[in-house]
């Protein structure tokens, strides 16, 4: 891999001319600008603010002397050219979602999501204490990068259809918008899988270009305005159970800051980690109701749609094996699940259940 | 309350000489070292380790600026001294679970945990959306205190027990060892209750001064070495499914220093609260298998038993609702925690049933 590569695979939106007349890091006065690229649209729910907050944290704690310029997608680069802008040094850093770039490497799909894979805290104990910080930093430094988990969505919404899912043989022919391995794994089953990012998915919904979406949950899908093209929404789903979202630096910037610098770096991705998880998690029961109220039909897969989803992601997961980069974060990864929900079932999942019961919840 | 109270209730362990002694906080070449105490022994499994990770990183953050200086348990002040050994000023700080003070305030309880309570992520959602934090500024400001969520044991185990626990009528005459409401609970069951701090737990259960024990889960349990006693094992409690860890500061301590300053404690707790979480659910799990090949009985309560601990837990969490500040921590904490539970089933609980099921977990 090329880490010099710049806006080569899959750029949309934004222009190349646009990112490279980016100035160089500007010092003023012993301070710092960092330019921050994003691959939400200004003010998407939640992930926008996931940067926000990261720039926000950087700029207190250092008081001002690291300075963080936040340009939201399209205001720099477009949102699939964050990770070579980065990559190139002609941005400082950007927050986002890695399976987007899966062109680059498919590995980045553990540091992002997989069909079927982690939650959030079943995520937080692999990267943390078993391995996965380790194994992200040999693979962003290949790109010349290194990435903090700095964000989480929670669970993600199966998403809104035009219609009722009543088998597998409903996704045939099915134009839908799912990025990562998770799209791939609707391709099995015969959708036509597009891979927009968030600012474009409301118009493409809106013109028809695609019969359906996800995109977050329903705090983030209500502000989308979904609910006002279609009314049938899927809760559970199986791509997305706990995608994380990462601050990622450009790696000679990261090691020109001071250690103080660096430890900050660290702990404002992990604060926003933990405040962007409960932001999600804290805005959706609230926001279902609201669309429940306003006509939206709330739906789950049966189990026949979920055991095709099971047999399609296998194969989706399996096909990137022969990378051997790949295969050590997948043993890995899967090691280090079935450890965390193992103990997730008997302790939270035996005491949510018994609590839920006792007290009608 | 009297917020200069100084070793009043319940303090056990240390002395007040001790505590008395401490200096005032030392200035030295524009460096500044705070005093940070604990409720944990030295190297206690988890949450030792947490205390010692705020520590380092307010310390690498502020580049030495405010340098850390961590007195464990007794070597300043005994475990249950720290409350009010901060509220004095005598030390700029704590890092402990609060329901070992509630005989200052009963609300301490919703900052610490109550019996079928929150979850970790239901109580971050309320802490940091959902009008948690300004309930606790408003509770802890009554002492002049700030405190900041700054870890997370994940669910407690039921613990450990002499004999297997058939029924409620089990629990009458049992001397056991376990804090907070979850303790009152026990007490409504007949038992005999004792609220020692964690360093003092293994010598009283060798003893025989208690007939069991909770403590926190199977890893920090496997290292406090309880197995070495008894063999019989609970995993799921009703008592603490995700007790929150708070660091405390003193409110003039903490007034006193710059907004960069202050900006990192929010943050290096909000990092904390992340990191220590998901040390202990990385570690459960294989310490889990180590225990059950050492041949600890693993059991589960079963269904009566978790009834009689449901009714109990709704007297004792109702008994203190004559103090206005509580009733409102409570309706503010279990309107969030209703409308958290409502989604997490939905989401994180329907995804990974179908998963575990799907992939055999």
């Amino acid at each position: 891999m090329d880490r010099r590569s710049f806006l080569t695979k899959g750029a949309i939106g934004g222009t190349a001319a646009a990112a490279s007349s980016l100035a160089a890091p500007a010092y003023a006065q012993g301070n710092r600008t960092l330019t921050l690229v994003t691959t939400w649209g200004r003010g998407l729910a939640g992930v926008h603010d996931s940067a926000q907050y990261c720039a926000d944290m950087i700029t207190e704690m250092t008081d001002g002397q690291l300075t963080v310029d936040l340009r939201a997608a399209g205001e720099l680069v477009g949102a699939f050219e964050v990770f070579d802008a980065v990559s190139a040094g002609q941005a400082d850093m950007y927050h986002g979602v890695d399976y987007y770039f899966l062109g680059q490497h498919p590995a980045l799909s553990f540091f992002s999501q997989i069909p079927f894979g982690m939650t959030f805290q079943e995520f937080n104990n692999w990267y943390y204490h078993d391995g996965g910080s380790e194994l992200a930093d040999e693979l962003y430094s290949i790109f010349g990068l290194k990435a903090f988990p700095a964000g989480n969505t929670g669970p993600q919404s199966g998403g809104w259809f035009a219609q009722e899912m009543n088998s597998p043989e409903d996704f045939q022919g099915l134009r839908f918008r799912m990025p990562g391995q998770g799209g791939q794994v609707l391709g099995k089953l015969g959708a036509s899988v597009q891979n927009l990012p968030g600012a474009e998915v409301y118009q493409a919904l809106a013109s028809g270009a695609i019969d359906g979406t996800e995109w977050i949950g329903p705090w983030a899908d209500e502000k989308a305005g979904f609910q006002e093209i279609t009314k049938i929404y899927y809760t559970a789903g199986f791509h997305e159970p706990g995608p994380n979202l990462n601050l990622t630096m450009n790696l000679d910037t990261f090691e020109s800051l001071t250690p103080a610098q660096q430890s900050i770096i660290h702990n404002a991705s992990r604060a926003s980690n933990l405040w962007t998880m409960s932001l999600f998690m804290a805005n959706n029961s609230a926001a279902l109701q609201r669309l429940q109220s306003g006509g939206v039909q709330v739906l789950e897969f049966g189990d026949e749609i979920w055991d095709a989803f099971g047999s399609a992601a296998e194969e989706v997961i399996q096909e990137p094996m022969g990378d051997e980069l790949y295969k050590r974060c997948y043993d890995s990864y899967m090691e280090s699940l079935e450890s965390s929900a193992n103990w997730s079932s008997r302790s939270e999942g035996a005491f949510t259940q018994q609590r839920n019961r006792i007290m009608g919840m």
